[in-house]
């Protein structure tokens, strides 16, 4: 989201067609019609990037000014809706490919909480919901509890990434190099937590 | 909503209390207290309008400034508290009045979009959040997946619409008439759907 | 919140303290991990002010600019989640904290929009939303149809007080009085909805 470079601007686009696939998939199991799905690809995919901009200040929001941002979901979520049964066979890549994407989108959050000169504070935690928000959004109009609020260490690993992203800031740190440690240790701790089938503790 | 002729104000109160009739019947159903009825009907009334405002940065929202646009969903809830039965056998005459509230809602919201100098895509989209958003913040609160994604062509209507104005917008077509098009287009297809059953395509 | 004088800003974190109990309580009995019992702590201590920010544009929400307001709902949520059947036998204590609370967040809400200029009927909806917005986030992120819109009085306390307090201010009386028998009038009522179990009434 907001990236100037085309290699960030084709990797954000990846991001948000692997939220809207996640989406569009389960508005599928949700048995939503074809309308019904591409809103869900679209609010998956976009949402966490709005409430980015609604906290900040950012109004209209950036994704819902740009064609671009609006037509990834809009395929995505009509492909998932025609060939659904073979996207639920490629899962684990989709899982994959998530944690790439939740990677990006806490990484671009906390920066862009930073370029309107928000506090440390803030922009972890709003680096934290440009992640996670999408999902949050997407499991509660399909009534839900919020997935990423009970397994698998969903908002931990966007929480640690945001960290390491402001902690470099504070430093003084170059942003780049900074950014792709936080990015990769968001998909690190992901990759491992599904792999080991790692789950926060529940209450006793 | 932010309507200044007498007409338009007129066709605006009609459909906020449309909708704020819907809300409040959904929530007797629900068997929510008095209190929770007048706002669910606050809610699915007034819920679009302020979805628009904030995604626009309008603060704060027009219709959180007005007491008539408050009163009429309250009164309108405790009626229908009071009198559910009855206004439930006027379901059918209850939904055509419901896709005039939608036209009415489409239109101005992407109205108000372009009065604030948003592009084209925002406009289609905030046009679109306007005219459903209540519904949706009416059915996640009363804990149901949201009716527009899942039947009877609701949402697609809405999207018509808005992309009408924003078609005649963008070859700098006089607005009212337009706007007039544009919402009956909304209602012409919502009538259509109900009267002929219309759904759209669901998953295999 | 946003309160200067050191007593208020006491008041204000005990506030947070007792709706972050309650939405780390609710959320150990909905089954979250160790971290969605924290985030639903924060969500529902700060998610009423959040609210309130973001209608009023204050961007970012002032709870999310200050380390103290978010660490806070963090002690509190593991407490809870570590002893939760101690925190649980505390239930009328709890109780009664809260009513405590939601008078305290009503009043401030109120006050917060006066101070940007807002107009009366906004200030009434700002400091209600302020004082029930994130116990309705908490139900919502919970699957649960929102407490507050069911049962024990508990949005119409918070309308009371803030409509006091909008009287006040329109007659030109001192504003910390006037805070003072706004708040004093929540929790009385509350408590009064508590001890006598009132409820408003529900559809026949």
């Amino acid at each position: 989201m907001s990236a100037d470079p085309p290699l960030l601007l084709v990797l954000d686009l990846l991001g948000v067609a692997v939220f809207a696939a996640s989406g569009a998939l389960a508005a599928v199991y949700a048995k939503l019609d074809v309308f019904g799905v591409v809103v869900l690809a679209a609010v998956t995919a976009l949402g966490g990037g709005v409430l980015r901009d609604i906290l900040l200040g950012i109004n209209p929001p950036t994704t819902l000014q740009d064609w671009t941002f609006l037509s990834v979901p809009a395929v995505v979520g009509l492909l998932v809706f025609r060939w659904h049964p073979a996207v639920a066979r490629l899962q684990r890549a989709v899982q994959l490919a998530d944690a790439f994407g939740l990677a990006l989108f806490v990484t671009t959050g906390t920066a862009t909480a930073f370029s309107v000169g928000a506090p440390g504070v803030t922009a972890v935690l709003v680096g934290m919901i440009t992640g996670i928000g999408g999902g949050v959004l997407r499991d509660v109009l399909l009534r839900e509890i919020p997935t990423v609020l009970r397994r698998e260490i969903y908002a931990l690993a966007a929480l640690l990434g945001a960290v390491v992203v402001v902690i470099g800031h504070e430093l003084g740190l170059p942003s780049f190099p900074v950014a792709l440690v936080g990015a990769l240790l968001v998909a690190a701790v992901r990759v491992l937590a599904l792999w080991r089938h790692w789950n926060a503790p529940v209450p006793r």
